[in-house]
């Protein structure tokens, strides 16, 4: 399996409209000279004019667990599909759901054909997210988001705990992780702990230079 | 002031992807030939196309209170603004807001740039939600809602209490009707009532034949 | 293992207050004679009272994810125990929890010993749950609740289904199931399909003579 | 009017069960002694335990929406009128509520004989608050809950300014004030500012003498 980026766009406004565009064609080219596969999950109304302008995977940052039909505001796996979406994260730590819902989420994803990345906060959620068959769990301890202190470092445990605990689970999903990481070093300790691939947000888009910020990322691979 | 209709297109698959920028289209050719102003609401991943595609107001059926910054998955007033949206419903009676974000909403949508309508239940909650100041309220007896059975028939008292409340309270509010909207009837009974104009979802979403609900919608006018 | 009767007052007014107090000495009794253990559910106001007046476990309806600290209005596990529960539901259908606060509030359960019954909706809930190591997860179909249509007939598969899927992802926790359960048949239907156990509600507390309903309940056992 | 004091219990463990009879009973002795209003807002498990103990009025920390029927968890106003409340509060900034439920809370509230105090964060939501008619609006700016920063000096303009609004909107409604209130002095400025009393928590739960705090708090009048 080839190792993944996974690049949450936020609302930052360093990643909103225009800027979601430009944003998106860094992580392309990063992932063409790189041979790393990289996947960007901008704001909800950005799909649309991202998928339009890159040719790598463009994920949503959130599904609602409704369908067609009468509801008003709510995201759809239909509605983000038809956007250009090709997967989603479901149940950032910004944007948890009910349990019942991430269920629906999941099972709404996989008949829209969305690949769906859930968001976990500890072990045991790990596992009870892995029952529910995701095709990725991706854990991330809230105290560590944004905090520029990696999880691959500060919380090794945590990492090597829920790709253990997905074995006994779920053994086809695969686990990635986030929090904290920003740099080649941060991606090259998750890989050592199990991970599939990592998630990441301020560290690339609030960097200086997020062009660079991203090539040190996936230079110790 | 000119009367105003505003459609929801909800998460309707009639409405959803390449057909939402068609059911915009139809909007867009009945509000040129009758000269009424009709503004299309379609989901948030369908903004940035519809609003490409049409010259007439899109508007967003949901905003979140958060903004730029480290949130996952939120609507923000900025990029729906960037999107191509012109204003945004908030509050719709499948999308409550909590009280203080409905005025943190209102807020958002002022410093971007978004015209707001923000959906009512009854009159003592219509007089509340203007005091927050929106540009429109929207009342809707939640029970009527998709019912087919016309707000300013079923319910008149309804209307003209909430046009009379928020006179009171905020008199540069002005006041839309909406639930089991379908017909000229139903909208000439509802300015009759001292309503602004009308937010409608499936009489015409739902109908046979769109476009023609959307002439006769303004037929009586 | 005991067979085992759950009995949620919900917010009925046959079950309120000084009724509540009436309803679980009808427990009591009835616990007593059959010997069949009976844990009331009462409202989380009337758990006190309720405590005080019977012999029998005192379950909450709800506990938060929150703890002691500066949360107003929400219900802690340690303010439950402290008023006499033994125990508590979380995540029934009527009140559903993010994922992530279902584990926070099975762990705080724990902490101040109170035993956790985790509702769900269907079998990969049910195994979601599982893996949080609550005492029992409680598989009710939305559908079928206040139905009279008892889950143990209706969709046995579910309860079965339920039941292995908790052995695989973990076989210490056991499987009650609920949702149009009223009668001595429903409830020797479930026992059958390896349940061990039985969560009701209107079936009992809206009964004409709920005593009666109660002995019927557990007359085939 | 008399001047009014209420005491938000919180969660904190130190008015919990047992220690919030004793509590209470401070607020009692208080109150008795200086002749103050003082209202006591237990945990939700321990209104009727308390409300036993003392004679001042006990309001609940909060009430949902809901009222008798299919609802389990939801704390509804007949039920903690039954143990003995004799008010509420609604919509804490601590337990925010949609705006329409904090319409619905209230006719509850009314419907089934107790008091209301709308909690509210800014002197918009105030007035929207307002237009609600409950007995109270309290205005807390959440920035300085638990700061022991208090609003009455840090932000009169907060206090005078909801005062003023209420008086447009629905003069019959009486403004409170709180955050970071604690002594004598802080409450004499928020009376001062046009507040007929003050809503605190941790300056008097958190104190090293309760009643020595509320003795203090009431020595200015």
């Amino acid at each position: 399996m080839k190792t993944l980026i996974v690049l949450n766009f936020k609302t930052y406004s360093e990643s909103t409209g225009e800027k979601a565009v430009r944003m998106a064609k860094y992580c392309e080219e990063v992932s063409k000279e790189s041979g790393v596969d990289i996947i960007a999950c901008p704001q909800i109304p950005d799909i649309y004019r991202v998928a339009c302008s890159v040719k790598i995977p463009v994920f949503a940052q959130h599904i609602d667990a409704a369908g067609a039909g009468s509801y008003t505001g709510h995201i759809t796996a239909e509605c983000v599909k038809a956007a250009g979406a090709a997967g989603t994260l479901i149940n950032h730590s910004e944007r948890r759901l009910l349990l019942s819902d991430v269920d629906s989420a999941i099972q709404a994803a996989k008949k829209a054909g969305l690949k769906t990345i859930v968001c976990t906060n500890n072990v045991a959620v790990t596992s009870a997210a892995a029952a529910l068959s995701p095709d990725f769990v991706a854990i991330e301890p809230p105290e560590l988001i944004g905090s520029g202190i990696p999880v691959s470092k500060a919380n090794p445990d945590i990492v090597s705990g829920s790709v253990s605990a997905v074995e006994v689970v779920n053994p086809r999903v695969k686990v990635l992780c986030g929090a904290g990481i920003s740099t080649g070093d941060d991606m090259a300790a998750a890989l050592r702990l199990g991970a599939a691939g990592v998630l990441l947000a301020s560290g690339v888009i609030k960097a200086k230079d997020p062009k660079a910020a991203l090539f040190d990322l996936v230079g110790k691979l």
